[in-house]
Formats: structure tokens, sequence, C-alpha cells
């Protein structure tokens, strides 16, 4: 029992179906967000490590020991174009876990970005690559290769569930997992969202009150508020 | 699409075998977190209010949002005896969501605990019903009843995945959650290992080295370590 | 203007009325916060030095600066029977500001507690003593004695508004304000929440739900609430 | 008692002096703080969400509750040409609570800036907006609207104690609340200090000591300084 | 260059004299960190894993990896009676390095405690052992043994510059390095030092005010402070 | 003994090899990092104070207490063309210590740089000036000139143990100290790393994977990896 939850690899994972990722890959994480319920976001603490970095991709999921980037390049050879590694750690660690290296295999693999709940480095040259990479630290410190860990185990990562093959969306905003399943559909009311904003935004540019646009005065006064002067 | 996340109760969940809980509230935290692979853990911060908590039962799992604890009284209906309660929250939040009456209420339910990734207050009177809370924060804030969350959902709690049915361990090393599915064969794991180390601690009190007990010299010389005077 | 803010001490302050000091002493911290509308709770991260600790009394207050805790001695003298000091500093620091032998002075001159957004030193001594210390940090790191702060100016201590002579209640929940002018109007409403509690106690314990007790589940259908299987 | 201290608007409060704001809007947040007396200074966690943001206006404020922004759309109407919302929560809080909507609303409504003790989303829209947001995190989460908060009552917001009307100044270093009354006073506090620094400025740049030109050599033999070989 | 790092374990290490050793273990930390000046600190995030505990004694250093603990082991070999084992990390990690039977096995070959800078398991065992443990974090997490890391060699532990046979001593107010060479100048200082506070202690309890006792009225009057009515 | 540890001043210090620091400074904080066996490296909390800032000296060391720059415009005397300082603090604390003047008077001294374990101010005129500075947060607020540190004595900053005169490099991706009596051998280490990347690179490119590149397959085989499909 012991030794049986880490060694992994899966090879073949069903991912999303490829037009939904296309169409989510449109729309900004705080959409996706909204047109999913409001679940699936990963902690604050994620940041990418330039500004713009942006991407969208089909999760290849990795579990990690700290201090140990052994299965990162395990994970290189499952890429697929069109993913995004997820990179998990059985316990926080800022380590460097990922550098200019890793980044130009992971490209030439055909990944989009890297999410990691852990540290990256050589944070110049990837962001003059423009690889998106979404980290909770920065570190130069590098890691053995010595534990084995998982490739393509479902993880949580940064607070977020995620399965292999699933969407993930990541931007300035932040991160978010839409399951394979309902990708499309996300999609579909993403766009119905966004569709929505155009109209709202030149209504309340032209000094409209969300108040009145979102019809909220008659709410407010049942639940009490008082007006004083 | 954007409404449908929230506001769901399971009510008929599948409980962990009650045999392999009972075996499992044998053990330590830490015995059976390493007695299934590793895997499991919530996060350090996660703390009991008071020294000595201890707790083990089946996972009724909540989805609450910050500032409000509507779910957890929704939730003390779908427990029964042997439940520990696992309050998942969609975001960072420390306000107290439960407090004595609560307690109150939940024990007489039939709940062995609650794990809360949020505050908790009245902890002197819950510590004095020895009722085993175990929670990110310590807060006198009350929070609001206005908005759905859910009840029997798979939560990401602390960073573990808890789906409602699976086994919860809780003490002073942590909390781990053990899938329904696998609770017998950890628990046989768990016992498995705990034989092992009443042997060992009576050499290592003996003043054996675990050195020569693991028959570790060879692996460090291999890997180069240097005695130096 | 600018040396103008600083080596102030004012001498008399309006403190609460006795009596209702006397009253909130009898509440913990989350009836007292409930009951002034959740208003004037401090940040989770004060904790008590202490199991048990708990205090009530009329603020002394002091603004001190990052590892100088000169005031603390400008303060004692201002402290009368039934104060409680309140210090805080101009920027986050956890130096040990305080420790026996200011305890010793403080209780001396009647002081019924201590509320500190710094860290405190000699903390088994002042739990021998029992005088209830809550503070952000525990640390053995001296200060030094050299500038100038201000003694019973409004101060904001660990995210609270605190007034020379308003009422502070502490004990393991949190620590809440109550301004000097409301003190009593607070104490009778914390009396009839108290009140209120006792029965609602008893129907939960014979195992009545929330749910039925505070008359929930029209609201909840309302919201929307779902219950499968 | 207990539900009075939420649910207020205040229409009418007094703003500081259009001449003192404009005065201080020339100066740096540092000059500022420095200029009255080292008060008044925001926590160092508030940041800019895009750099070179500054702003500085007076204050409209906000008390909110954790994941609600409905106070948010209540502040909008009483935005008047020159203001800056001050927005504060009941309890640490990360979710997006404004974002680009709010943010085209505000400025319509002639808000020069938001400084809010919780996250905000939609970073990159509104960073193209040139619109200035500082604050304590960026979440894509939105919020719920059904709790009633207060606009332009006092509030804590990230450590310092905001009044309506009194003057915010926020940039790179930090956002620092001048009082209304002292507005002007501060302003030509700054003005002086100002004038002050181009002279040293030229003095250190060629290569003069800080040593020399504060005098400081008298003050550090006379504290013991030693120099050693 | 790059693998000479790690992989050493120096076994003659010059420890602190004796009597010095004994005479700090008989005084707290923050009068031995007084006694020298103020230095040798450590950060206050380590806490004593239960309420009392308290250690003072001769370090044995061990730099460890996040996630391996292969180390610990290495050093019980190198433990003789009155030693105190300091384990620093390469990497802030949490991970819980030392267990009930590590402590079995220290206990046996001599040492007094455990200062560490990563996490401990089995703390209640350990507390019912009474083996005195201070640490960064509890974690029921177990670690790897498979990278070398160094055992007496000078090391940076939770801020704290440590070399082997430095006295350490620890207790509820922190954790305090004292250099080998300077142990027994410390000790006097700290004898020193103890005999002045009981006088101090007694004259405070009377209710004489350290602002009479410490002569500080003239100073705070020439440093401007005002009293006001 | 209790005055002695602060108010030194050491003139001369013995700074690392002119040739060793330039062939330093052509490097990654991340490639020294490694050349020196991994050890040295500062906490991941300094971050510079704009992107891009890099820098390369001989460390003039200075060490302060929470809420004091006296020593800084001590340090300045002591620096030499080529030198970075590095200034550590008795206890975290955030204040903004450093700011345009400051830089101004360290610049024309000749220094290349700044690492604060502290905060700094000003920082878009810094940024402006391109002098690069590394700290560990942004704040307004300025500190006083009262009590005595020390400069050129052996520090703790963030973590990392720095002796006057070791080499210490800056980038986007950390900092790293270098003890100057290996800094030759370093250098050369680090030229032979970065030798060896440019192959790598291009192979990786190509869409060679690690696991082949760095005949990884064997030693995953043998720890137990296995592929399932």
């Amino acid at each position: 029992m012991s030794t049986s939850a880490f060694g992994i690899v899966r090879r073949n994972i069903k991912r999303a179906d490829k037009a939904a990722v296309q169409k989510l890959s449109r729309y900004g994480v705080a959409t996706v967000h909204e047109a999913q319920g409001r679940l699936g976001l990963m902690k604050t603490f994620m940041r990418p490590i330039y500004t713009g970095a942006k991407a969208c991709g089909t999760a290849v999921t990795v579990l990690m020991h700290p201090g140990d980037n052994w299965m990162l390049h395990v994970a290189a050879e499952q890429i697929q174009p069109g993913d995004i590694v997820i990179a998990a750690c059985t316990a926080d660690n800022e380590d460097g876990f990922f550098g200019e290296l890793l980044a130009t295999s992971f490209r030439a693999r055909g990944a989009v970005g890297l999410v990691i709940d852990g540290g990256v480095r050589d944070v110049m040259e990837i962001s003059a690559m423009e690889f998106p990479v979404f980290s909770r630290a920065i570190s130069a410190k590098g890691t053995v290769k010595s534990t084995l860990g998982s490739v393509n185990v479902p993880v949580v990562c940064a607070g977020a569930s995620v399965e292999p093959g699933d969407v993930v969306v990541a931007d300035q905003d932040g991160i978010v997992v839409v399951p394979a399943a309902i990708a499309a559909q996300v999609a579909d009311a993403a766009e119905a969202r966004e569709a929505n904003e155009a109209d709202k935004r030149k209504r309340l540019a032209a000094g409209e009150l969300g108040l009145d646009m979102y019809k909220m005065r008659d709410a407010l006064a049942k639940a009490g508020l008082k007006y004083v002067d």
C-alpha cells in the first residue's frame, strides 16, 4: 500500500474538446470563472512571472515532491501541442523547479504554458521567450531528481482540483480549471456573458448608475438601507 | 450555467465501511498518512482549537462562501452518527463560522468533530465540551446567512480533496483524508505499520542508531558522505 | 508640522461608565461583538499568551515605534484601576516590548490587562502571574527607549480604532472595542442576547435543527436550494 | 442595537479644501507622510495594480463584508469629481470586489481612483484605462450582492483610519490619509520639505556624505560609535 | 565545485565549556539575549511544541534539504550528552522531518532537545516524553532519505548563524545562540543582569514607576514630551 | 558585555578579488548558486524594486535596528567603487529605510546596488535612476536616526550569512552570496556551467527530451516508475 501512490505516468488521457478549448481561450479568467458558476479558481498567491502572460490549454498534471523536479522531465514526454502543464507539490515549497531549459523543452513539445504551485527561475529568459508561466514564487534554487511523483493523476494545485485533460485558463486575474466534460458548456456561457457586457460598459461609461442598471434600489431599501444627510 | 454550481444538498451518500473507520480511529494521522502512501494531507495551517483534540469519522462536506455559514445549518440535518463535518470555503476567510450552538447541534446529531477551512468562535466553551474542532483560525466575528453553497459535493478543503463519505482522521499532527474505497486497505496498512514500530522504538531507546537499524551506511557512503575530523 | 504628531500624553481622559464596563465583563467577545452590530473587532493574529486569559477594562492607549517601548513606561503613570493598556505601533513589529517587570508595574497601578500589536516576552512568568496579555507575537528581543510616541491619543490597534476611555473586552475568541459613549447600550444588548441563548442551546442539544428553530427552510427554498439523492 | 451598525449612506460629507487637495497631489506619498509627522500610512501589503499608478482625492468611504460588493454600487452614486473611493472590509478577504465595469462607472462619476482592502479583477483592462487602483490582492473571483454595509462612515482601511472627505494620496510607495482639517497645513509642509530636497540631492550627488551634510558625526561619537581597522 | 558543499560530517567539534553551558541553562532566553548584547536570536515563527518546553545545550548542527530527513539520522551518531540538535533547511519547508522514533533515539544518545527550521510530527508522544522541541511547524507528512546534506557545518537556522559547539538556549520566549568562545562571559553577564532584576521587581510591585526608577523624566522632557489635559 | 555588540564600524575589509567579481557579474544568480554547490541563497521574499534590476559587487554590510536607518548613513562613507551594500535588521521590519537621497549618495560613492532586508521608498525615482535595489518591502514610512548598529560586521541578511567583502550577485531570480575566499573558483565553475548549457538548449529546442539527454530512463525505471494507459 505504502508505495503505490507515486510513480505512475498515465499516457492516454482524454483531453477536452479542441473547439471548446479554443473558444475558452478567447475569454478572460474572470469571465470563465463566472460562466462556470464561480468554481475552480486557484489561490491568489499564484502570479504570472511577467505582465501580460496568458495561456489556455489542456492539462498535463504533475505531482512533485518538495525540492525535486524529476517529474517535470517525465511530464515533458507526455505533452501534446495545446497542453498546459499543471504542477502540484506534496507540500508548500518555493524552490526553482523550472527554468529556461525546461521552458525550451516544453515549448518544443507544444506546451502553451506552465502553472506550478512552486518556484521558477530564469524568469528574464522565460519572459523574453514569452512562455507563459504562473507560479507561487520565484527562486534561483535548483532541485534534485531523486524521488518519484506522478504524471497525469488527479491533483490539487493551489487549492483547485485538476484532472488530466481539463481546460486551464490563466491570465493576470488568476487561474481557473474547467472540467473537460463541461468545457463546451462553459465556453458557451462565457460567450453569452461577454456579449452582455459591451452594452453595460457603454451605459456605465455614459454615467448610468449600476443601482439603476441592475435595478438594485428596491432590494437595498428592503434590506433596510438608510440615506442620511 | 452560472447558477447551477451552488445550492445542492446530496442526501444519500455512500459512507466508508464502519469497521474500517473504527480501525482507522486507532491510529494517528502520521501513521495513516504513511499507510496511504503519503497522500491526502491537509495544509499545516489547520490546527486543533484545544490540545489533545482527536477525531475520526465519515465526511459530510460543506461548501460555504466567505462570511456566510448558512450551509452549516443545512449540513446539520445530513449528519449521521459517526460523521465528521468538513467545511470548505470558496475563498480564504477567517470569520467565525461556527460556535457553541452549532457544536451543540452537531453533537446532538451524532457528529464526532468538525474540520473547517475558516474560523471558529466560542473556543473555550467548545473545548469544555470536548467537541474536536480543527480550523484555520479563531475569530469572534459572526457570519451572515444569505448565499447558497452546497452540502455533500466534492470539495477541496485546506489543500486536500474530499468526497462525501470519505474517512477523515484528525489529531495534533494534522488532518488526513482517506477515500472511502480504500479505507479498509489503508486501515490494514496502518495496523501493520504500527506493529512494526514498537520494536524499533525499543532498539532506538537502547541506543542503537537508525544508521544501523535501517542499514543506511552503505547508501550514505555510495552517495558520497564524507566524515572529517 | 512634522514633529507635532508624536510626543503627547493626555492625562485626563473620559473613561466609559464603570457599571457598563462591569456588565460587559460578564460577556464573551463573540457576544459583545454581536451586540455591537459586528463592529470593532481586532484582527485574528492577536492571540492570548496563555489559555484562558480574559480581560475587560477602559483603554489607556499607547502609540509606539518599532523596536521602542519607551511609551509603555510613560503609559504606566496614566493607568488607573480598571484600565487595560492598548498598545499600537507605527509599523508591524514583533519585538518583545513588554515583559515581567512592566507586567508587575502595570498590575501595581491597577491595570487589568494588555493588548499589544507587537511582541511580548517573559511569557511563562506573566502567565504564572495570570496577567492577561494579548499580542501579535512572542519575542525575547528587547527594545530601546529613544523615540517619542504618544499616550492616550486615538490609535488603530490590530485593525480596530480605539479612543482612550473606550471599553476593550478580550478573551480566547478575540478582542473587541466598545466606544465609551455606547458602552451601556452594548452591555444591555449583550445581556439580552445571552438570555436568549440558553433556550436555543437546550433545544439544539435535544436534537432540534437550526433549520427549524431559526425557520430557515422557506428562505433556503426561495433561494433555490435543491435536495438530491 | 444589533442591526444599526450597517446600512447607512451619508450623502453630505465635508470634503477637504480643493486647493489643498490639488497642492497635495503634487507630492509623493513619502513626502506627504513625512510632512504630516509620519502618521496615517496604510499597510505595505496594499499595492498598485500597475506600475506608475498615482492618485490623490477626497475620500468616499465604503464598508463592505467579505465576498460582497453591493456597497460599491451604492457608493458610485455618492462619488463627486475628484473623489477617491476607499473600501474597507469587515474581515480580511481577497475576493475580486471590483472590475472593469465598476471602474468604468467610477470614472464616469468623476472618481480619480480606488483604494480597496480586498481583491480586484480585470487588471489588464483597468490598467489599460489607466484608472489607478491600489489593492490587497488580485482575484478573478466575483462577489455577491446581499448584505448591507455602509457608505461614508469612518472606516479603518489597511490599518489606517479614514473619515469621509479626508484626502488620500496613493502612489508606488504606499497610501497616506490626510485628515481634511489639516490638509492645507500638510500640503504646505510637503511643499517646504520638497523645496529642501533639491539642494540635498545635489550635494549628495557631488559625493558629500550625509554624515557631514546632516552633521551626524558628533551624535554618533556621543552614542559610542567606534571605528576599527 | 558543485558537489562539495554537501555531504560532510564533522566528527570532532569544539563544544562550549560545560560550566558555562550549565550556568546559561539557569537563565531565560530573554535574559541571555540581553546579556549578549541583543544578538543571536532566531525568528519568532519558531515555537515550542508544548507549553513549558525549555532546553540549553551545545549545538550539533544539521543542514537538510526540503522533504528529506536523512541527515537527522546521520546526526544522531554525532550527539554527545548535553548536545542540542540544530536543524536548518536549504529552503523553507514544513514537512514532518522528526517524530517520536527520532526523539527516542536522540534522547538515548543524550540530546537535551531539538531546534528545527522545519516541521515535526508525533507531537503528543514527544510532549508526553517531555523532549523539548522547537519548530517552524507541525506536520504529519513524512520525508524521504535520498539527498546528502551535512552535519556539524556552520548553518543559518531561522535567521540566526550557528556554529557547531555553540550554546543554544530555548524556552517559551524564543531561541538564542551564544558563540562558544563567549559563553562564559555571556553567562556571567546573565547572572549579573538577573541579580539586578529582583530589586526592580520589588519596587515596581510596590507601585514605583519605571519613569522614576529608571530616571527617564529628564530624557523624556528633553526629547519634547508634552503632558496635556 | 551588553553594549559591545553594536556600534562598530570596520574600515579595512578584505574585498574579493576584482577579476572574480567581474567574472561573476557575467552570470545569473541561478547559475552562480549552482556553481557554488547550492549554498548562500537569500530568501525568496527579497524582490527587485524594478524589472530588470541586476547587480554584482563586494559587500559592505550594515546591521540596523527596526525603524532606524542611521547606520546606512554611516555605511555610505565606507563604500568603495564596486561595492554593494547589504543591510540586515535585528528584527523583521518593513519601514522605508532607504530612498532617493541615499541612492544618490550611494551611487556617488561608487555603490553598484543595495540589498536590504527591510523596506525602501521613492521607488519610482530610484527605478528611473536605474540604481538596483532588492528589498523585502516597499514602504513610504521614514525611519529615525537614534540607535547604533554596526557596519562591516558579519550579518545574516534574509537568511544568508554575509561577511564584509563577500561577493553578492542579485537579479530577478534572487540574491546569492559568494564568500570572498572562493569567488574565483565559483566564477570558474559558473563559466563552465554556462558553456555547457548552450548545447543542451539547442537539443531541447529541437525536441529531444531531457529524459534522453540526461539519460534518466534507467534511473526512473529502477526507482519503479510505471507507465499505464
